[in-house]
């Protein structure tokens, strides 16, 4: 519509006639005097309709909930004692002369922006999807995705498109989900990890963004079997510490970024953007469960990882005493880390691989990786792999390939942890779980 | 590595020492001198080592190709006899104090860059890709996909992740792949259409990048199983030559991105950016087939379809009579076209959608699409579709979706016509087909 003024504009036409176009977010008939709430994708407006407009009273009287409409009316100041300092648009109001109707909508199942039990949020996301509280959410989203793109654009590396489709569950999990392919059988991806080591060799610093797949029994507040994974991997490292501090720094691009461009979403949601610090603290993973030794009495000394309990503890731990929302944890033990792993050559029994914990979860797992083409070989076998279905993967050792390590972070656990959301499928568009893909599989 | 200077930066630090990394591209050895050719990501420089420094040059002698190398080094200008100009640092050379080995390399199974048949190119990608064609073509590519996502954000469009993993083959095609998902059996997503829509209930105006998926039984050079789609789907238009207009534009913008940033890479790959029209020329199909007939004497009035030769001729045609690379076809059959096409007021066998044609293909489809809850259940209908199958995406109509259209477009295949190459795999990071995920299924 080429003469629309989309609503967060208004402010700058007071006095003159404009085309506004959204949906009837709520209709208020005060008998006289119909008030239309109108919402489009960058706010809502009242709009008041008058007797006297005979045929805009009447269509503006047939109006329900979600209708879309297209609206002409002239943008009057509020008179000053209906003004409303709370609201965007609080100072104004168009005058109706004339509405278009472009779309009905049938009775609505309950109020848009209710309170309503998550599996009747996930039936209806078509339509809950819409509620301001979720129009937050996945702005937040957005623009967390954005940010990651243009910090690790900004910083020289290469995007590119990682497939899902692999051929050989290549990690060695059993959480991969089996695809039909044509007379073969192949795995969605858990990881464009062997991807992104390949192409460290092409472009030495790549990221991808892409959904990966855990086919994990699991319907919690935690699971998903389809998230989107935001990943880096880059050459010419040091050690683990260049990937932490490259971590780091996007973590203080991507706080500037949401306070510039998502204020107003956190403080809808109530939640806070994270203060992230210039050094976020770094704990080995013996020196953590010490800690928490020392401190709870728990002896949880000689544990392999962390159990949940443990990162929450650890990040109330890192908030009380650095004010930070976020704690490294690294040196995790080499028996509990994928084969590419790089071991710490001052005890080869730990990596120089860490996670990330944020707001009480591990957020990213990362690491150094081994570059050496045979000690990659001797790392699979010592893992049970076979090095012949590495073929592939293993060419990009066999031709040189730099010091290198990345991180990978699910999208959709960072957004839920942002937003303070207890479930992460509020922080999911469409999430698939163990009963669900859209609808209920079993009915 | 802290200190490391990028050889594009070399020529800014002539007189000084620099610590330059990266992979030896060449190693001329005319015995006293040793020249290296080094690359990284930015490019490459000369290297020569001299007899005196020893160690360097025991080292020096050593390499191979491929290997990779930290080099501390004087960088001096070369002598005026010396100097190649069509060299990136043919003025400069670094004079090597001091070599690390930082991994090693076995023997190439070719060299770099030679040209060999595209089964052994995808046999050995994660070391061909390093061939400065590849990096050329998925540097354009890169440039691309973000050229997409910059100019759709400055529009004021939102970016989703659309999920791949789907209920039912809801677009009623057989050319689905089967998931097994636990007890059931899901499919891989054919494109983001449904999903785009309902978000246009959300957000008004949005766009997705992310992996798509054809069970096509073709290995082709124009056929993928696994591709890269850029979409886009938004509200509030007039009809689909809005949609056509904001494609326009957006080409009209990747044009702008690609002669400032690729421009050395179209050289290289003796490719031609598209200089791309203000108002891209029209076409219905059936005017189409009228003046192919018309000017070839091929009666094919009354077809529902371009073929490829039909494609080809009216590329040839726009680029001769409108001096263009590029063509729209409007108005498809119903019949022809998906269940959520609008249909064209004037003559409802006839569809509001389009192909853009570019350099002899269709690189994109798109159209304005049905908006009214009850129309589209009739058209379900009139296609023999369940509605009751599509109840979770009807949600969307139901409760009011204003006028919207949208379209998609193959990264790869854009990328293939771009750079001028004969074969799409060669468009592809890791293309998958009939016989091959990364390497060949049946051996």
């Amino acid at each position: 519509m080429n003469n629309r003024t989309l609503i967060v504009e208004l402010k700058a036409v007071v006095g003159k006639e404009a085309t506004v176009a959204g949906f009837v977010d709520v209709r208020r008939d005060h008998g006289k005097l119909v008030f239309l709430d109108i919402r489009d994708r960058s706010g809502k407006v009242q709009c008041v309709v008058t007797p006297d407009k005979k045929e805009a009273h009447a269509a503006a009287s047939a109006l329900r909930p979600e209708w879309v409409v297209s609206i002409i009316g002239k943008v009057n100041k509020r008179p000053e004692k209906m003004v409303n300092k709370d609201e965007q648009n609080g100072a104004i109001e168009v005058e109706v002369l004339c509405i278009q109707v472009l779309a009905k909508a049938k009775e609505l199942p309950f109020d848009l922006g209710s309170e309503v039990h998550i599996d009747t949020h996930l039936d209806n996301l078509p339509f809950t999807l819409r509620a301001p509280k979720y129009q937050a959410i996945f702005k937040i989203q957005a623009h967390t995705a954005r940010a990651f793109r243009d910090f690790f654009t900004n910083e020289g590396f290469t995007e590119f498109e990682a497939p899902k489709l692999i051929g050989d569950d290549a990690e060695g999990g059993a959480n991969s989900f089996d695809v039909s392919y044509f007379k073969h059988t192949a795995h969605l991806a858990q990881s464009p990890q062997l991807y992104k080591q390949i192409m460290v060799g092409v472009f030495e610093c790549v990221f991808a963004v892409g959904n990966v797949y855990r086919a994990e029994k699991h319907s919690t507040t935690r699971h998903l079997n389809e998230y989107t994974s935001l990943d880096i991997e880059f050459g010419f490292i040091k050690d683990h510490t260049d990937v932490m501090a490259m971590e780091n720094k996007f973590l203080l691009y991507l706080e500037k970024e949401l306070r510039v461009h998502c204020a107003n979403e956190f403080a809808f949601l109530g939640a806070e953007i994270p203060k992230v610090p210039q050094d976020i603290l770094a704990m080995k993973l013996t020196d953590a469960l010490a800690l928490i030794k020392k401190e709870t009495g728990a002896d949880k000394t000689g544990a392999m990882d962390l159990e949940p309990e443990d990162e929450r503890w650890l990040c109330e731990y890192a908030k009380k005493n650095h004010d930070s929302d976020f704690i490294f944890v690294t040196h995790f033990p080499t028996a509990k880390r994928p084969f590419y792993t790089y071991r710490d050559e001052a005890n080869p029994t730990y990596t120089k691989g860490f996670d990330l914990l944020f707001r009480g979860v591990e957020i990213t797992t990362g690491a150094q990786r081994i570059h050496n083409y045979d000690a990659l070989i001797a790392s699979l076998q010592e893992k049970g792999l076979d090095p012949e279905k590495f073929a592939f993967y293993l060419q990009a050792f066999k031709y040189g390939l730099p010091p290198h390590g990345g991180f990978g972070m699910g999208l959709e656990r960072l957004t839920q942890k942002l937003c303070g959301l207890a479930n992460v499928k509020e922080a999911t568009l469409f999430p698939r779980d163990l009963n669900r893909i859209d609808t209920l599989l079993s009915k």
